[in-house]
């Protein structure tokens, strides 16, 4: 599965491509860091990053795209512009029909590096371990790009399967409450 | 001016149209609100949205787009999502070469009711007197994006005389330091 992976923002967004193969398999394709200036209108800025993301998707044409889910930062409006940046790039995975997967940083940091809490030097470092790269990622957002999508090739498979037993279970919950109805029709029959 | 105001949401999304003309005259066109079931995929929510302004922007072409900075809400999650709803339209103005403006929730209450912490009744009131409507507009979402339009009508002519004053003043300044270093390569020579 070749997965997109997104550490969005406005001042710096990290874009990475991940294949992902049998097991725990990876490889990375690309990385780079879309950067926009902090003095440029906001409308700007979210127009730079949109169309360097969809530039991205429609050269590298991923199967899945995965984005950081943004929580809380210190500076809501770094947080506000972080959403942002994620927002547009969910939409043009939407218009283009690919699915688009959110991550929490501690999700992908558990993931990469088996710590919820990992900082970003140990995610760094797992990231050029597991991808085989003779140097590490630069910047950080170019790391967490390439955790993001690491993130979603592993946990992909078992969302999946998450998913699907909760369709079966809410099935049987369904079959079981019409043949609950029929039964209590028939006794007042 | 015709100008689109815009109260971001991903649940539910004000869009109105108002016409601003000589002085405080404020004419409004058009006000809808757009919903997206909550239990959708974000980046579909997203598409429901941006596909609802953007139509609205192509069809009634409007010169400006206000739409309200989120800040902080009580829900960090619903901020999130406000946010990015936020963001796609403005990505949608910024392609069609639309001027985007972002006005704080409390510029919104001072321009229409003259009180920064106005509630929400207020607000409403003060857009059904300010518009001359037979009824309030509902919901509130759908009085917000009124309001926004009409803030922006009200707030965009000062804005622009102090966008260019300063500009003025960064010219004197440029020019004042251009003098003092000729002036300081005259005397060292």
């Amino acid at each position: 599965m070749r997965v997109m992976g997104v550490d969005p923002g406005l001042t710096r967004c990290g874009l990475s491509l991940v294949e992902g193969g049998l097991g725990r398999q990876v490889t990375a394709l690309d990385v780079d860091v879309v950067r926009t200036p902090a003095d440029m209108d906001l409308a700007q800025r979210l127009l730079g990053v949109a169309d360097a993301a969809e530039y991205w998707m429609d050269t590298h044409r991923p199967e899945a795209v995965a984005i950081e889910r943004v929580f809380s930062q210190h500076n809501v409006r770094t947080a506000m512009g972080t959403a942002q940046a994620g927002g547009v790039i969910a939409l043009a995975a939407a218009r283009r029909g690919i699915p688009v997967a959110f991550h929490t940083p501690s999700q992908v940091k558990a993931a990469v590096t088996g710590n919820g809490s990992a900082d970003k030097a140990q995610v760094t470092a797992m990231v050029t371990r597991i991808l085989g790269l003779s140097t590490a990622p630069k910047p950080a957002d170019a790391a967490d790009a390439l955790a993001l999508a690491i993130c979603h090739c592993w946990r992909a498979p078992m969302l999946e399967r998450m998913a699907k037993a909760e369709a079966q279970a809410e099935q049987a919950r369904r079959r079981y409450a019409e043949r609950l109805a029929q039964q209590r029709k028939a006794v007042t029959k």
